[in-house]
């Protein structure tokens, strides 16, 4: 808990929240912070060079090590516990040990990865993808923001990009302790969440471009309004998802209208659409019927959309042994514990690619989340890392 | 022609238009620049205490002037002709009675007005408001834009607030010069738009307040999703403007997200609504529609949306006897006219309150204004420069 909340001390916002966006000087400031905390633990640090860092306490045997491990950038405005929680608690995992004198066959190691939330630059899960080699390390330097950054660039500023090479070392096993994001655990007065799956998360980028022209001598026939169209595409959207019903949501959370002014019909418009679903033909379904629908809306208002794919991953189904023994482990704790999906990204479904991986949720007072009101109970925390510890004992063959 | 060509050169933009986007550096040198040749003119410069700036030749007698002018501050995408040209043909219309050695019984006044478009400081015609005593110069200069610049600092910056008091001189008449910025004139294949009223302008401002969540995690029922309760505002200006009808014109020109992130759903969202109708009863009446949806809007998403008005003009009437004389002489010079509304503000329906006043339209070419595409005839410049000669020297009692 005292880790939790002295990395919540770098980038602090209004409202109790952290701002420590990807490859930023806070995001510097909290990596050194977790560093130091690894080699004061004993831990063998080693830095990729896509900036992921791996903390490995080395076991009996010279095996692949059981990994734990989260992030711990942050969104814009962002709460404390998203990824930090997953980071800090295999850290007391293994202080834990540590004092107890357990050793264990495996080697154990805790990481946290780059640029997981993918706010500053996309995709999401940037360092996971390039550990589990889906994505090149060049590609991701390459990426750069709306603001003219890169992250090869950022990277270098920060003095993260490290001599370790992508991809990394296979892990024996992963496994990831993060809060729910959403209201589920604690509508059902539930404490331990055994992830099961991953909804598939698309995101596409639509670009409207109509005609500048004067507010009040442009009859309506002639407009070729931008902002229109992106209004009927953010309405589009919630009218699919509410047709598609079940696990589907769709949101529209960033928009753009150029020139952006009161009296000026909208020249041109960018926005962002952000699917998910943990079924992945529905999530194909929606994707196509929103497709559909921008076509439509484009020939009516006259405009041109084009539109691309800023991230696109499918729906992850985890590893059964991992997820029994999260849930029998959280059984054997006493705690009251259920299977479930995530509706959040997150890296452990990019491990789960190279080997077998889980997840453990806990729940988030009111479900909310990339939000400085983020918050869960601290005895929820504890029973989280305590499953967390005993999943990890457990694969890594501990006595 | 060569003075708008000269002025367009402060503050090009790509595809040949104008930023001079008001009380900014570029309007401090376009304004220095017609000074110059106001006084090239041996006209008496004065400038009020909200930086209209007012050039005046005396005449025969020490009555009330008879007063041209427009503006010469730009949208950020603006064209070379909107206001310019009613601030430069003045001139010409001075130049050419002092060429041809015509006195006139009344003095004759060509004015520029401060900050027209509203682009930078909101509301539009701030300087014609303060000319004619609807605004005091206090409250013009407290205004503060999202920038938290101030009219009052930077008209100070810029060194134009001067000694002469708001309100100005009453002049006798007020004819103003000005390019359509709509297609009627052009699809009507006439050349001189002699204009008889102006449509009535509401500008609204709406702050929709809702929840930031995770866009993966929150169900579609629990959200409060303020970029979604911002495109059915868009979408409901569009509808009950297209159920109106007539002149009925609605624009959602400006737009802004917060935290304007991918996979946030928005926590706020500030847009402007432009309507615009020549019938004061059913611009009323399209207001309380819009108000009434936005309140349905609010309940069905769970967000508050507030709003404040941030222009409002009713429609306007010209004087009979100054729109006859735009006719009659646009007649007399060979010249196609008719008569219609303005569907765009212009200090004409400002400077209406306080003396009898007119217009003299001229095509824009494909209706094209507030963009560098903006484009008028020669030719018909100078239909409607000559126009306003004869209209000033008629008002003026010249011999």
């Amino acid at each position: 808990m005292q880790r939790l909340f002295d990395l919540a001390e770098i980038g602090p916002i209004e409202g109790g929240g952290s701002r420590r966006l990807a490859l930023t000087d806070e995001d510097k400031a909290g990596r050194d912070l977790v560093v130091t905390w690894m080699r004061d633990l004993g831990l063998e640090v080693s830095i990729d060079t896509i900036g992921n860092v791996v903390g490995t306490r080395s076991g009996r045997a010279d095996l692949a090590p059981v990994m734990t491990g989260s992030h711990i950038d942050t969104v814009a405005t962002g709460g404390i516990y998203d990824g930090n929680l997953g980071v800090l608690a295999g850290l007391e995992v293994i202080e834990t040990l540590i004092d107890a004198g357990v050793e264990t066959k495996h080697p154990l190691a805790v990481g946290f990865f780059t640029n997981e939330e993918g706010a500053r630059f996309p995709p999401d899960m940037m360092g996971s993808l390039c550990y589990v080699g889906d994505m090149t390390p060049e590609e991701a330097m390459s990426v750069t923001n709306a603001d003219g950054d890169s992250v090869g660039a950022e990277l270098e500023r920060i003095g993260y990009s490290g001599p370790t090479p992508c991809p990394g070392v296979v892990p024996h096993a992963f496994v990831e302790l993060h809060i729910e994001q959403g209201p589920v655990l604690e509508r059902s007065r539930v404490q331990i969440g055994a992830v099961d799956s991953v909804q598939g998360i698309l995101w596409l980028e639509f670009t409207v471009t109509g005609q500048s022209n004067h507010a009040g001598t442009t009859p309506m026939s002639m407009r070729h309004d931008a902002a229109n169209a992106a209004a009927e595409i953010t309405v589009a959207a919630r009218r699919i998802t509410a047709e598609m019903g079940s696990n589907q949501v769709a949101t529209v959370g960033s928009l753009r209208l150029h020139p952006d002014l009161v009296n000026v019909v909208a020249a041109s418009a960018v926005l962002t659409v952000d699917i998910r679903n943990t079924d992945g033909a529905l999530l194909a379904d929606t994707e196509a019927q929103l497709l559909a629908d921008v076509e439509r809306i484009a020939a009516a208002e006259g405009v041109e959309i084009s539109h691309r794919c800023l991230a696109r991953f499918d729906p992850v189904v985890f590893d059964p042994k991992v997820v029994d023994l999260v849930e029998s482990h959280a059984q054997g704790l006493g705690r009251t514990v259920m299977r479930m999906p995530s509706g959040a990204g997150h890296d452990a479904q990019i491990m789960a690619r190279v080997c077998p991986s889980g997840m453990i949720f806990t729940p988030s007072v009111n479900g909310i989340s990339h939000n400085p009101a983020e918050f869960t109970e601290p005895d929820d925390i504890i029973a989280g890392a305590n499953v967390l510890l005993r999943t990890m004992v457990d694969l890594a063959g501990g006595d």
